[in-house]
């Protein structure tokens, strides 16, 4: 018999009698066995690979149920001849036929950056990143309650079957009434469409609304996954400058097909769009026929002073389209968010992502909806936006101390301070020196749409940093900064 | 004090002071309370809505913290008046601006039937209907047992983070590894995909390979939400017919840009390709540089004979596209699926699903991951495999028993029975018949492509029906079809 080469491994959770199996397998397709002649007994492959007879028997017994090997009585265990055909395929390796990259569609966003996130973010002391969150402080007890619940009656068939087109209609009520109302809307259950994160509805609005022959205005600096979206239609994107009171509204939107916006704290400023200027926008859009989207993506944290009402909420035609999120808070490995507009789109939408994804998944619609219904919700909420508020507070404090340069005030909402130096800071350097001490902080240039734009802005997101971290991660960031300052 | 009009229902599971607190903001909008005086005071409230005052303070105190209302010393509480201009610009209400319909792309498969799948399936008792499951097999201790294990350390980041592009790695390693190997296919790391069910991956390959300009050829009868997805994309979309033996080949693939085959079992006729067809299937497809996508949708469900290995595990040149899904098992709602393929396509897929819906939820893969790692998952496979064999072994008997024709043998494999009536059964009438016995069952035209498709063939499910209930729906089934033969 020949010798598989390969060892089981003892201190493996997986079952050993699985790993045998993976060896028979391994050892069949790489022709370790021939496979014409009997494959080794359970005895010689006990002796082989030092593990019970009973294990190979019941490895063997596995690959007999699957039909990948056959039994002949007396004669031993053989591959089953139909599975052969795949061996013997894939002896005969041959090239590629198709030369895939000449096959594949093209996009616009060519040479547009991408938002890179750092996939070992979480083994750094000092993610000052935005956009995750602290996984530690995650409502675990009360959203596996929850998912629990929901595959069992009278919930299991919305979170186990095929809904084809359909949302849960609870979790659309319970947005309706416990997420909407906060934001001053009133939303019909035919006006919400539930989304795989508000990123969704970004793009169903795109590939419904936007072609080759579109121009959409966006914020300046603004939302980079936005920006590929809708260039990815082949729309022609350009920018709308923000400053302290948010979007510098142009006298007209004429021949702008739509803008999107971030009233409540800006992306990635965070600065909070005036009231004068939200029924600015609303006039002139209704005047133009542009179609306003606005992205409240992290209202819900806010902390200072009073929330501004939505745009939706000002808004009288019933023509804004309002994306929401439970990405800031839950999470957004969860992945959902919602989208509000009017019927007739909203029936659009709902086609559209039908033959694209069916449904966000039922179980997780589910448990989100018993959630809101139980009271968890807000009251992990309540907790969380405490914790945000404290991190802002410190935040904003020890950047005036740490930083060594004349700051505007910090908005007091978000989960992230947008930082502009001194002209002479290198705020791409600033990065990469500060991951060098452990503190991943982000570029701001990327987010702005000129060929050349400023280097001295960056962004400190406080979501995912631990609050214990905040203070030793702001001193670090600080001497980095006045070593770079001081070498110019 | 204006009377409130709307009633507290204290047999509701909602908190009072949350019903108290919609009381509120209820009759602010809809201008019972004037927002510009003081709202009734806890007292007044109380007494209106025969309710303690604390439940009134506590309902208040909620909307104080959300900056809804404001508390003035001494002058009482009042509507924000930031909040103000929300219900002003409600009061004005104007008509929409945008004519929606005309702002919407067309799609060219309008007038090409959508499977309806009835929403209240599950309240008939007999429902014979496929791309559902039994939610009461549904493994859900193990499942919940997975969700809760993927949300503590190491699993908790893998679950709960923004991945951007990226996928579970463990649940990509566990497909290779233990779902994979069994249909014969060795694939890298780079080489998988995770999708928001199949259709996730159809969607992403129709997008990225298709246009107006190309040829897709699809089963005859096929799949019905393939050719709507590829409709989509503006491609042209032709029927190749299939027999006993799965797809008729024709000579040549040549103009043809893709071919779409479900080879384990043919939907909706569950007839298996053959292994010669398969081999001269990927020559022809190799000479004319046609990409096939191979759909192996339910290919766990075969009950005698060994399985065919997948196309894909045939194909020398490594060009087949592989699509795998957990609708069938698992659940349809947990939307999971994944593609395998070339790796320079998945890279370019996976930008593409970036900008879609970023990534599948991080939590489920992590826990499918989980289950498949624990050996649960295949354990719970392999029982429900079982009853899905008796199940089709009690149909494919009471078919012949109760349904008054000459029929072929069914194809042991997959979860429905594809039936062929005499030419004089009207299975459109037979289906509505059946339905007012409390059975369900499901036409077969649809699924055809030309414009005057065969009446007389339908679909029984057996995946979601309990198993209790298969001979007496049989036998209903059986009196509707004689009644309906007797009377042509």
């Amino acid at each position: 018999m020949p010798r598989t080469m390969i060892e089981v491994d003892r201190g493996s959770n997986e079952p050993l009698y699985r790993q045998v199996r993976r060896v028979i397998e391994h050892s069949i397709a790489t022709g370790i066995f021939d496979p014409r002649r009997r494959l080794p007994s359970s005895r010689e492959l006990a002796a082989e690979l030092s593990v019970a007879r009973n294990t190979i028997n019941l490895a063997y017994q596995e690959l007999l149920n699957e039909g990948l090997v056959l039994s002949h009585e007396r004669r031993g265990i053989f591959v089953n001849p139909e599975m052969l055909a795949a061996v013997a395929a894939e002896e005969a390796v041959s090239e590629p036929v198709i030369d895939w990259p000449s096959r594949m569609r093209r996009y616009a966003d060519e040479g547009v950056p991408d938002v890179e996130k750092r996939a070992d973010w979480y083994t750094y002391p000092y993610p000052f990143i935005a956009g995750q969150i602290d996984v530690h402080s995650f409502p675990a007890t009360a959203w596996i309650r929850s998912l629990r619940e929901a595959l069992y009656q009278p919930h299991a068939f919305a979170s186990l079957q095929d809904s084809v087109g359909a949302d849960d209609p609870l979790l659309v009520e319970m947005i309706r009434r416990e997420i909407l109302t906060a934001r001053g809307i009133e939303a019909g259950q035919d006006e919400i469409l539930i989304t795989v994160g508000s990123q969704q509805g970004l793009d169903l609005l795109g590939r419904t609304l936007l072609g080759p022959h579109h121009r959409v205005g966006i914020e300046n600096p603004g939302y980079l996954d936005a920006r590929h979206i809708f260039l990815r239609t082949g729309a022609q994107v350009y920018g709308i400058n923000v400053d302290q009171d948010g979007l510098c509204l142009p006298e007209t939107l004429s021949g702008t097909a739509l803008v999107y916006v971030t009233p409540s704290h800006q992306h990635p400023t965070n600065v909070t769009l005036s009231m004068e200027r939200r029924r600015r926008l609303l006039k002139i859009a209704a005047a133009s026929g542009t179609i306003v989207i606005e992205d409240d993506y992290d209202s819900e944290f806010r902390y200072e002073g009073s929330p501004s009402p939505a745009l939706k909420a000002l808004d009288s035609t019933g023509d804004v389209l309002y994306l929401g999120t439970f990405s800031k808070f839950l999470s957004p490995g969860l992945r959902l968010g919602f989208l509000v507009g009017p019927a007739e789109l909203i029936k659009e939408l709902r086609r559209v992502r039908r033959y694209q994804v069916r449904h966000p998944p039922g179980h997780t619609q589910r448990a989100l909806a018993l959630m809101i219904e139980s009271g968890d919700y807000h009251r992990a909420l309540r907790y969380h936006r405490r914790q945000m508020k404290t991190r802002w507070e410190m935040l904003s404090q020890l950047a005036v101390e740490c930083l060594p340069w004349d700051q505007a005030p910090y908005p007091p909402g978000g989960v992230s301070l947008w930082m502009k130096g001194p002209p002479n800071l290198d705020a791409v350097e600033l990065v990469s020196h500060a991951e060098e001490q452990g503190v991943l902080i982000e570029r701001g240039d990327i987010y702005y749409l000129q060929s050349s734009p400023p280097r001295n802005c960056f962004r400190i997101g406080f979501g995912a940093i631990p609050t214990r971290s905040i203070a030793e991660g702001m001193v670090r960031m600080g001497d980095v900064a006045k070593e770079l300052l001081a070498e110019r």
